[in-house]
């Protein structure tokens, strides 16, 4: 098969993760399930991954790199708007459909018994807080943010996102998310931001 | 039997439910593990409970009972103390086992595909948010705090904790409690605190 091919299967197949999942939860969630979903047997998608859990590492990695594409950051843009912009992606979406979410947290509660699930989703966390730390570092270069520690306000913008996200789907409470979204708002014109105005500079 | 012997048969159970959880984590966890770790036979905690989910929200209920008990919170303490106290109790504990903290993000992740999880989720988070919404409330009346929206300021803050605490277990990463907990005394010192003195008043 040529490159083209190979990358197409895989766009393919991970959309078909990606619906499978949300059909199935992911405890159901079989190869089969997904070689349903794609159109292709089972036999050709154990081609492409040896087992379920090769392909959901990918699936995490793929789930990255579309957020990569989604978010593409010009180095010209205000690092303010970017960081609003980039903290409201976070909480409401871009994926914010309630079953995908709720296979995702099954998949995540797992991470203790699987170190290859644990690995790729330290990647995807390292990668994400690093994003917003560059964000926070370049905003303190160019005087608009307050002289933060870029790595431990980025953990802390994630981990709140992480919860409002786990209390939306555990306790099935659609508020949570306006509510931290507001208030994270706040935190960035008081704590980060020089200058609230900078937002709409 | 007395009601004392059905309270100290109660206690008996959550401490082994507690137990069991720790060894085998919530999806190998069966009745006839916590009968062992009780010393009773699989029978007589039937006698209680008739299904494993029964026993599990009696055992969320505990946990809400245990931590109201570890907080006693009187009303003539200081509001700006008594907020930092609970809040680090949630960040590190009281039940700082990993092992059990583990099991319970698989018990959360649950709550999607059952009604009784779920439900008793939302009392334990309802009660926790009108504790700290409590003391909030207490402390602007008292001048010591800033004049927010105590529901949203503790929806935010618990959602903070939880995103921390769920980083822990997922990322495996020890030093998310710590970083996230500097950060959080800085926002109740800047962000809800009328005077950063007020702590130690």
């Amino acid at each position: 098969m040529s490159e083209g091919d190979t990358e197409a299967a895989h766009e393919a197949i991970m959309q078909a993760t990606y619906r499978a999942l949300c059909e199935h939860g992911y405890a159901d969630l079989t190869m089969k399930a997904i070689a349903e979903e794609t159109g292709k047997s089972k036999a050709t998608l154990h081609y492409y991954y040896d087992t379920k859990q090769d392909l959901l590492v990918a699936f995490l990695e793929y789930l990255l790199e579309s957020f990569h594409e989604k978010v593409q950051l010009r180095d010209d843009e205000n690092p303010a708007a970017q960081l609003t912009t980039i903290l409201e992606k976070l909480v409401f979406g871009p994926d914010d459909y309630k079953a995908f979410q709720t296979a995702m947290l099954e998949l995540r509660s797992q991470a203790p018994y699987s170190d290859a699930y644990r690995a790729q989703l330290r990647d995807n966390d390292q990668e994400l807080t690093a994003l917003l730390a560059g964000i926070i570092e370049r905003g303190i270069e160019e005087d608009v943010f307050q002289d933060v520690d870029p790595d431990r306000t980025a953990t802390y913008l994630l981990s709140t996102i992480d919860g409002a996200r786990t209390r939306w789907i555990v306790l099935d409470d659609d508020d949570v998310l306006t509510t931290v979204n507001e208030e994270l708002q706040d935190y960035l014109a008081e704590r980060i931001l020089v200058d609230e105005q900078a937002l709409i500079k």
